[in-house]
């Protein structure tokens, strides 16, 4: 069911989105605010943007030109209706692609990549109850981790810096393809949901060809006693 | 100057110190405390083991054989005589030798070892006012990084653990290094100054041949607004 929506009670951008997808465009929100723009990161994509949230976000930060590129056609619609809906025609690119089509021509490209991937490897027996735009953003049906480091690898431009935001679960495996794709993890924040939590999440930032040593940021906690942090809250309210 | 020290507040245990080693204990009260000990650990080792403050802690924590080896003669001196204070001779070997020549007949021996390991890589220019056992702890003169992996992987058992702290500096390096000799990361906790500040140190488990899957334990903070949290005071206590 489409509807428009507030973008999670951002008060400035407005975005179409399904049902389900709440807690999908949470974590997107997550890594958008995690990202740190400079002027001089003129080049910004998003791989499997979805309903584009990221792209909405980071165009708060920044006027620079920002692509979002979605393989499913239905959500890449949702995207370029917010983009049009927000007026930000001029800046957000929504292209209805696959990324590995997308990346042939950008070597050397981007200053910052940015992607929130599918958490889970590929299974036979996904969930029904899943639709099917649930389960090729969930699960590495089109693209996997390693692919998504390649290609980043390949489209980012020397010192250019790839965000993600991934399950602790597959913390180590993201920090080895980091090293192995020559993008050095410079700094990675833990998400608690409360703090008595082990993390479930993170959000990692790795610079191409980058020097060794990272940071790891004082941890993001959701909630304390079942209320919403105040960060967290600036988080999901835009403030 | 040796002095008779109550163990950081430790009610059960005393040490005998030297005036300058307090950080560098407190690192290992840190680490001891992190260590989860089973009934059927029992063989633990404790790799440089300074005046025996892992020991002294971990013996509060089972009735299993430790040992604590240390090359350096001054400091297993007083972790010797530590041992001897607390009447611990019969639970606590500590060894005067370098650990590549202690750990040549030990395959596959222990359940547990547990390092603090020197922090820095060796420098010509070590700081002077800096003693000479405090050179050796702390740079990697004796004994580095991947060394010690080498070693614990090849003492330890099947599926036993290896618990280090260290600087968040060299966290991928250290996570590599786990992955390299087979000792699959399984637990970490970062350590934060306070809520707002970012991790430096890390302590972290890894089991030998084990299952991929790492968790991320909440983090431990030491202060809140200059004061020691109730968590960190009950580590350095005791309680």
């Amino acid at each position: 069911m489409k509807k428009l929506n507030d973008l999670l009670g951002y008060k400035h951008r407005k975005i179409y989105q399904d049902d389900k997808c709440f807690s999908f465009c949470l974590d997107s929100v997550l890594l958008a605010n995690f990202i740190d723009i400079k002027k001089k990161d003129t080049n910004i994509l998003d791989i499997g943007t979805g309903n584009g949230v990221i792209p909405l976000i980071l165009s708060l930060k920044t006027s620079n030109k920002i692509v979002g590129v979605e393989i499913q056609k239905k959500l890449s619609n949702l995207a370029i209706e917010s983009v049009k809906y927000n007026r930000l025609e001029n800046q957000i690119d929504i292209i209805n692609q696959d990324i590995k089509k997308f990346s042939v021509d950008k070597n050397n490209y981007y200053d910052i990549i940015a992607c929130n991937p599918p958490y889970f490897v590929e299974k036979d027996n996904s969930k029904t109850k899943e639709s099917v735009e649930e389960v090729i953003a969930r699960h590495e049906i089109k693209i996997n981790l390693e692919e998504i480091l390649k290609l980043s690898k390949k489209m980012l431009k020397n010192n250019g810096r790839l965000y993600l935001i991934h399950r602790v679960e597959r913390f180590v495996e993201v920090v080895d393809l980091y090293k192995k794709y020559n993008i050095e993890p410079k700094r990675v924040r833990f998400i608690h949901n409360d703090k008595n939590s082990s993390a479930k999440l993170f959000l990692i930032e790795g610079t191409k060809n980058g020097n060794v040593g990272l940071k790891i940021d004082k941890p993001l906690i959701m909630f304390n006693e079942g209320v919403e942090t105040e960060e967290y809250l600036k988080i999901i309210e835009g403030e």
